[in-house]
Order: structure tokens, then C-alpha cells, then sequence
């Protein structure tokens, strides 16, 4: 970790922060030959394999609010959404760096509490902190995380592996973000059952780290990614990288029970807010009629992760969503904020 | 590539950009599994090489001035201060990812521009962009780089190896960096011959990726590191971790001419100056006595930067600078700006 803030005084602070980082990070896996302290991390790599490398912000405003977002939820979901990329392509996750924008006003306190968040995070997903930065920003509280995580070549998941009559599925639940950041940007104080799970979600998103391996391990999926802008977008990617089309069914969609709630009482579509709604963190992927025994392999290996087919990949270029007799494209997009 | 930005308008422009980044990235080397355009970049590690890798920001306001440095020098800067980061560990860098936060009022040719500055310097020191993210900013332009790179185990320089008695050595020259942005912030109208060498090593800072790669293959050097927080820094922290003293003579260190000329013009001590300016990116490095001649194979082969003796590591704990008789603590810091 390195580089200087503005001032001799910051520049101090920050040794002395990076000192203190260092001590907490758990003692270095044999693979690590450099971790925090130096100008740059070494990593001996994982031996016939891969390496897979993401990078991904999450900014204040943008993509957080620190009303709604406790410190240790900002570092914790900083993590959350790279690793989330690494089980998109069926990797493990190995190593982080950390690159940290601190505006004024936020205290020392804060940034240990968001590395408690970032570090819990790391800790159950067997990542190690290897270095990374720590500078002032003049305006919001930037996070920027990369992981590295490595797979054997013919286990990589690529979103372009689709075929048509692949069937899509999706893990987990889809919604629950949106209809918790909806809910609490509403007010925060209508009477919802289970609203606090979706809330949740949107604050400390779980990456679905395990079965992203298991996927690729197993060769179960064709092509994979995750919904981090939404299952609407991820299934218009899937299709236009395999050069498909997709037809997914509305009545398929796991769309999480308080979620449903709180979008027909905001008078939403429950199917449309939850596929355009993005933050969900689950993985879509397809399904090669052949794989249909390792899918059932990989569901028995992945603890309780629900895994649900909503539709199929087409022929036909479109991409579309039916609900019962009505068939329509795919809605576009999704909000954030 | 990917990361919602925050309104369907905006991802879409986002998918636009992105899309225009990939056209323009030269042909993916064939190490480069899978590149822009999926959840995550898929790289083949060199064989029998270390992996290094390396995050560092430049954030408007903090690190450039967008009055100073235009958008191309931005996206060079951005590169080039990860470069340095991979050279001082004596390795070849080989992959980028870059992850944009952008303002309102930053036009698409301003990214563009930028993204020319980018590729640019990445031409010259052959590496790929593999990926990244790009969203919004509430706040500054900031622009955050991910390099890896490689180097044979025995090969890769830390900063914790020199021993008393091993020779500081320095390239280049220091201080200008500092001296054009101090020009410039003074009104950028005072007459000194050569302050344009001075300005442009802020804004387009020229990573020593060349010399770091030999001092590290011809095992030159027991420690080295880059000059991003200044020289006075860098002799601190390879003391620190080697467990010794430094004593540099300040007469010895390489003043870049014209930064000389403004430090006096301003009344400042020129050594101190340039010793406690900050963004130089040059490197730092130490050479034990038996690895003289190895040194002068680095020399021979790193055509024509400069390379100047400036001290030695002690014994004795302190980190000082004489000039003539008098002996001083090195200073401490920098101010940037």
C-alpha cells in the first residue's frame, strides 16, 4: 500500500493506517511472497491453472448512501461485488487490493469498522488482503476493490457459451435489493413483512462464491454472469454474447416474497421491478440439455442455494419475457438510485 | 467491463463506451483468455514467474489539476504511476485494468482523450487493457489502475534487501515534477529555461519500466523502490524495511536543472526541495559492493538514463543528509499540492 496524500500530516496518517491494516490482515498464505508494505503484491500463481482478475468501485451517492450503509456494509459489499464477478466466470477467489478515496469527515473509526466489514468478508471467502491504496477524495468516499481468483482453463464460464435451447437459471432470489433500497428511500417505516432481509441484501449483498466454482468445476453451465445490473441486462448480455435470443417465463421468477410485497404496493409489475432491479449479486447462467446431471451434481454440492430455470435460449434473436399469453421484450433496464 | 451507472440512459451510454474501448484495444496477446467484455479478464501466468500486482488512484484536486493536465495526460498519469509501482519490484508489467469514475461535465471526447493518453503509454510498455469498470462520479474525475506483472522469484526486488554498506543509487533526475506544478500554481508565467521539461514530468511522468525490468533480471540492486511520495520518502522506507540507516550527500543528488533554478528563484534549499518533492516516479535503489559490475551491465543496457550514486546505507539507525559539514535528519515529507 502507498501513495501520498496532500499534505506531510495526511502522508503520516496514512503510513500509520497502512501499519495498522497490515496487523489485522491474517498471516500470509504460503502462495504470498509480498503482501502489504511494499510498492507492489507477489503472488506465486496456482499451478496449472487460469488467472482471473476483476475490478469493480462502489461510490458514495451512487452506489451507497451512508444513511442507509454502515461503514462495515461499505467494505463488506465492496468485496462482495468483486467476488461476485470471479463466480461469474466459475473462478476462486485467492487476493484483494484495496483502494480506498476518503473525503474529509470520516474518522478513523469509520474507515477500521469498513475494514472490519471488507476483512469478514475476506475471511469466509478464503481471500487474502494484498495491498492496495489509500488517498484523500474532495468529494464522495470511493471504494475500489480488485480480486484475483484463478480456474482451470476448461472450467472458465464466459457469458458467450450460451446455445439456443440451453435453458437459463438463476440462483437465489431476485428483487430483494431494489425493493430494500426502494422501501427505505420510501421512508423506511411501512409495515412489511420481511422487508428487513431485502434491506439487508442491498447493505451486505452475498456473493454466491461456492456455486460460481462448482458450476465451473463441474462443467454444469455454459455461460454464466451475475445480476449485478440486473437479471434483465444479464439475460440480454447472455443472449448477445452467445448470439441467441432468450425467452424467459415471468411466472418462473424467484422473486423474493417481501420484495413482491412492496413492489404491488408501490403498483409495479412484481416480475419486471424485480428482472430490472439491479444489486441482487446471484448468478445467471445456462444450462446445456446434456449438463442437466451435473446441475443436479452442483445443487447437491451447494448447500441450500436455491437454483430455479426461468426460460431458454432461443433461435430467435429476441429477447423476451411472457406472462402467460402476453409476450414482450425483455424491459431494458434498471435504476440504481 | 461493466457496472451500472446509475439511470437506463446512462448504462446504456455506459455499454456504448465500453464498447468503444474494446474496439480500440489492440489484438489480445495470446496469453489473454478472455478480455474486455465478460465479468472479469482471464490471463495466462508467464511460466515460472512470480505474479506482481498493483493498484494506485489519481483523483482530481488531489493529484491533478484538470486546468493543468489535459485529459490524455490524465488516462498517461494514470498508467504510468502503476508502471513505476511494477518496475521498482524489477518486473515487466503485462496487463491493466482501469476503473473510471466520471463527473457530470466530463464530455465523451474528453474520455476518449484520456482513454488516447491511456493506450498510449501502454503501447509503449506493452500492455494489454484487459478490463475494468466505469460509473459516475458525484465528485472528481478519478481514475483508478490495476497492473500486473511478472518476475522470475529470484528476481523480484523488495524494499526490505539492502545491508549497510550498499550504495543508494537514484535515475533520472529529481525535483521537477515538483517544480512545475510549484511554477505553474505561481502564475506559470516566470521565464526559466527548460520549466516546460519540468511541467511535463507532472503531467506525463515516464515510469522507469526499462531499467526496473534489468536491475531486477541482472540482479543489480538488493532493494528499490519509486519516487511517487519523493526521494527523502523513499531512502525512509527502504531504511525502515531493511533495517538500516541511510546517509546522502546532497551535493550528489541529480537536481533537474531548471526545478534547481525555480527552487532558488523561490528561496528554497534546491536538495531539500527536490529531495521532498513528490511524483517524480524515478526509482531508488540500493547496490551491494559485489554487484558493482552488474550494475554497470544495467547501465550499459538501460540506454541513457541517467543513474547517480547519492549515498549509503549505515549501520547506525539515522536517516541523514549532509551538504559540506553540516549532517541533518533527511526531512520527511511532502506536500503535493
Amino acid at each position: 500500500m502507498r501513495r501520498g496524500l496532500s499534505n506531510t500530516h495526511d502522508r503520516l496518517a496514512e503510513h500509520d493506517l497502512i501499519a495498522a491494516i497490515r496487523a489485522r490482515v491474517p498471516a500470509a498464505p504460503g502462495w504470498l511472497a509480498v503482501g502489504i508494505g511494499d510498492d507492489a503484491a507477489v503472488a506465486r500463481p496456482e499451478r496449472g491453472a487460469l488467472e482471473i482478475l476483476t475490478t469493480d468501485a462502489i461510490v458514495e451517492s451512487i452506489h451507497f448512501d451512508r444513511r442507509l450503509s454502515a461503514p462495515a456494509d461499505i467494505g463488506w459489499k465492496a468485496l462482495a461485488v468483486n467476488l461476485s464477478d470471479v463466480a461469474a466466470m466459475g473462478g476462486t477467489p485467492r487476493l484483494a487490493l484495496l483502494s480506498l478515496g476518503i473525503p474529509e469527515g470520516v474518522s478513523r473509526s469509520e474507515i477500521d469498522e469498513l475494514l472490519d466489514g471488507f476483512l469478514a468478508l475476506a475471511a469466509e471467502a478464503g481471500v487474502t488482503l494484498a495491498g492496495g491504496n489509500i488517498t484523500r477524495s474532495p468529494g464522495p468516499l470511493f471504494v475500489d476493490v480488485t480480486v484475483t481468483g484463478y480456474a482451470r482453463p476448461r472450467h472458465v464460464l464466459t457469458r458467450s457459451g450460451g446455445r439456443p435451447g440451453d435453458e437459463l437459471y438463476v440462483t437465489g432470489t431476485v428483487g430483494a435489493a431494489a425493493a430494500g433500497l426502494g422501501w427505505w428511500q420510501a421512508g423506511g417505516s411501512a409495515a412489511i413483512d420481511g422487508i428487513d432481509a431485502c434491506v439487508a441484501r442491498h447493505r451486505r449483498p452475498e456473493p454466491r462464491v461456492r456455486i460460481g466454482a462448482l458450476l465451473g468445476r463441474n462443467r454444469a453451465a455454459s455461460a454464466c454472469m451475475d445480476l449485478s445490473d440486473g437479471l434483465a441486462d444479464a439475460v440480454r448480455q447472455i443472449a448477445a454474447a452467445s448470439g441467441t435470443g432468450a425467452d424467459v417465463d415471468a411466472a418462473l421468477l424467484p422473486v423474493h416474497d417481501a420484495a413482491r410485497t412492496w413492489f404491488v404496493r408501490t403498483g409495479a409489475d412484481p416480475a419486471i421491478a424485480a428482472a430490472t432491479g439491479g444489486d441482487d449479486y446471484e448468478l445467471l447462467f445456462t444450462v446445456p440439455r446434456r449438463a442437466r446431471g451435473r446441475l443436479a451434481t452442483v445443487i447437491r454440492q451447494a448447500r441450500g442455494v436455491a437454483v430455479t430455470r426461468i426460460g431458454t435460449l432461443t433461435r430467435e434473436p429476441a429477447v423476451v419475457m411472457r406472462s402467460g399469453d402476453r409476450v414482450e421484450p425483455l424491459p431494458p433496464g434498471f435504476v440504481h438510485f
